[in-house]
């Protein structure tokens, strides 16, 4: 080819073929989770499949590898310039992909498929040993994915998996992050435990109407910014978003007629993912630069919205009163402080999606743990729910009452996401900076959510993050946008400063 | 290649992959219609040209032709047989394919995706004129795909989009088999015109609500065959069935909280279409013995579902009570004698989908003139709204008070369907000829209904029909399962008994 900008060209044409491809996997998985029928199981496990390899054989076509090597020759300006980051992540990424034979891609796609609908009647069932055989063929795969991919001298297999989600994270470096956080944690809680403050988790636990329940979820998604024209909210087992390309990004959410935070604040951390999404360049879609970050820097953004903004104090002051009126029976005697409270009720507890702020990277450190062990061989499948209820009591001093609470809580594992738990608790930590930057550059935050706007800080995250893309690898996007390298400490503070108000410490 | 086993068994896998490519475009298309956020238009769009272009490059690929052209000097066997028949039709699709330029098929896709949206809001606006454009492209590309797919001799272009729903029919054929039933249908009308009997139609008119419509015609659905743990029913603006693959099969209907046939007669309609993809061969799916025969025989199924069972006065004597109580309100005074005559009102109508059956073929009619005329070329699309409402003013007596419930008032030509119309009246006597065989073969069929007994006639339908597949044209199909050739004789005296008796002629 004769020029860079025709080679350049020729790299995003098929860049954005393959994203595009991938999409349509995309819209299938979503219909998966949310309204295929029973029998359409199999079936949909073999499109998946067809998908998953036809998208593997395009990223790892060797016209694709021939491309980034004259590319790789060329002088590609600026080493954060769209063209260097472009071509550095597809080169990222061709490698991955060509470390994977196909046959597993497709093995991957279609065993998850089926086992993800294996765990959606495991959990309902409570039944474990129905879900076994699942959980081996993935963890199995994984393995094997684990040693296609390979990982640094010094480290172990489980990095392998965990460079797909959070690039350039590994085990040792998780560890180092979370060992200072979990002793902060620990020790937090054990004050909360002492305070005479208890709050009325009775409150949320009321008739709330399904309908009622929708209606004030989505109305708190568009106020925070989702934009429903180029958008949804679905019910699925499991919540999840997903982003099928430029205008079209889909939220999911489970509701409980009787517990009103599950619902509401899962729609409201599914439309910070969402505002993510929304806030990446069009312009730049199916490239590195159109693309968001890490999932550690997406669950930044979701967590952000969910807990910093959505269990704030502040937040309420603006919109208690319509919630309070869209469930007048349930909370016609409970004042906006009683409910804040409540909402920020601390207590060890079975379900890490419905665990209160300070617990949360409690169950995080468990599953990493857990699934490190299960990759490294040290832990056989069979022998998970011993080992969770053993690690759980240890850490939470509460025991599970069956696997539905207990190791099949979660569907990441039956869907391959393995590696994928530990960009929560990353996430976290990193919201927990961005927020306080956000404060110093355009607070007070606090003011402008009681006044309820939110326009300020979603278009400082979307300048400052979202447009991004992954022109940084997430650390160093955390500086960029900091000044200052990756801490727990903000995160420490957010959670002392908060709860010891709440339980007057 | 070895042996004619191995062969063959190398063209089921070509086209069981690309049956499954094709599926993925099924899904896409179906959440287009039923949950697409308005932003998501243009990126499926290109979605669903990424994925009608792959097919097309598979269905056309050198090495199918290469195959087809060494298993056609193959023996092999029974002409009728399964072999013969999956090579055969797998002929007649690459070479109707091979016609077909890529850039032109992708253009389609992306053309009629869009074109669909402009249709939805132009309707909704009774705004031909913003639908024109579009119009426009997809009449320029249908007639680039019929003279690249070309006609035989003494034929006309239109005849090469007919011959895709309706293999091997002609526009000729079509017209004399159009004729005798125009007479008879008007000498019908005429006579119906001087009855004094007058259907209460307005009893239909009353408030439905929409939840109770939804149970109810679930209920009906389900009842007379339509398995819901391999399929679902969802709300699109214009009723469609669509399946996706074995175990997975979706309806559509819409709803209007005052006015009852539309939704139900509408869903035992789709639910007619579904029992046909339920019914199909599942072990021979992606080739020709697991599809549908033609799109004529797949009306016949849903047609003859709607309204020789759906609107009999039999299916009624088993199912009126629960509809009654169902709408206790609407129906409280009303006999099940009056209701029946109701949803037999025999009158001339604007909107096809609500017609009756006497008028229905009329509308039909009318549209095969129309796009006929627009493949042609003697007919401009800015000159539609004209030409719709002269000629329905012709045939009908009466004249659309605007576009909305004139020419705009189906999907299909912004959907690229051009051909498609005809085979809703062939369907019509296709199914009149298939329930007089099936009712002297397990009949009295009546007695069975009253009893709410559908079982009988599904079964039948599914060894008569639904299981050869492909294995026959559609008017061989006739002449095998009723043993006589297509004849529009069983529909005249079908419509005759029914609506003489009710309009005591």
């Amino acid at each position: 080819m004769s020029g860079l900008a025709q080679r350049y060209e020729a790299l995003l044409a098929r860049l954005r073929e393959t994203a595009l491809l991938q999409s349509c996997g995309s819209v299938l998985g979503w219909d998966e989770q949310t309204y295929l029928p029973p029998g359409g199981v199999a079936h949909r496990s073999e499109q998946l499949a067809l998908l998953a390899g036809r998208t593997h054989a395009e990223a790892t076509d060797p016209g694709l590898g021939d491309l980034l090597a004259e590319l790789e020759l060329d002088d590609l300006g600026d080493g954060d310039g769209a063209m260097a980051v472009n071509v550095r992540n597809a080169r990222r990424e061709f490698d991955r992909a060509t470390r994977l034979p196909r046959r597993l891609v497709e093995e991957l796609s279609r065993v998850t498929t089926l086992s993800q609908q294996a765990w959606v009647s495991a959990r309902r069932e409570q039944d474990f040993a129905s879900f076994l055989p699942w959980l081996q063929q993935v963890v199995a795969l994984k393995r094997e994915e684990a040693d296609a991919v390979g990982f640094a001298d010094g480290g172990e297999p489980y990095d392998a998996l965990l460079d797909e989600y959070e690039p350039g994270a590994t085990s040792a470096w998780v560890d180092a992050v979370f060992a200072p956080l979990r002793a902060e944690t620990v020790s937090l809680l054990e004050a909360i435990r002492g305070s005479r403050v208890q709050p009325e988790r009775e409150i949320l636990v009321r008739e709330y109407p399904v309908d009622a329940q929708r209606t004030v979820g989505m109305r708190a998604a568009a106020m925070i910014g989702f934009c429903f024209d180029e958008g949804r909210l679905d019910v699925a087992a499991h919540p999840f978003c997903s982003g099928f390309g430029p205008g079209d990004c889909r939220l999911t959410t489970r509701y409980d007629p009787r517990h009103f935070p599950g619902a509401f604040f899962g729609t409201m951390h599914e439309a910070g993912h969402g505002i993510y999404e929304q806030g990446l360049d069009r312009e730049a879609y199916g490239t590195a630069m159109g693309h968001s970050c890490s999932l550690g820097i997406h669950e930044s953004q979701s967590r952000m919205w969910e807990n910093f903004v959505g269990r704030s104090g502040v937040f309420w002051d603006g919109f208690y009163e319509e919630v309070q009126s869209a469930f007048s029976e349930a909370l016609a005697d409970v004042s906006r402080e009683r409910f804040v409270t409540a909402i920020n009720d601390v207590r060890p507890s079975m379900i890490r999606v419905e665990a209160d702020e300070v617990t949360y990277n409690l169950h995080i450190m468990l599953r990493f743990e857990i699934e490190r062990q299960l990759i490294a061989g040290d832990l056989q499948p069979e022998d998970l729910p011993g080992a969770w209820n053993e690690t759980f009591t240890r850490d939470f001093g509460i025991t599970p009452g069956n696997d539905a609470e207990g190791c099949l809580q979660d569907i990441h594992w039956s869907a391959g996401l393995i590696g994928y738990f530990p960009t929560y608790a990353l996430g976290n930590i990193y919201a927990a900076q961005f927020f306080d930057t956000a404060e110093t550059a355009i607070g007070p935050l606090g003011e402008q959510f009681a006044r309820g706007e939110f326009e300020p800080l979603k278009t400082w995250l979307t300048q400052e993050i979202h447009r991004r893309g992954r022109q940084f690898p997430a650390d160093t996007l955390v500086k960029v946008v900091t000044g200052t390298d990756l801490t727990h400490e903000p995160l420490v503070a957010h959670l002392n400063n908060r709860f010891r108000a709440i339980y007057q410490l």
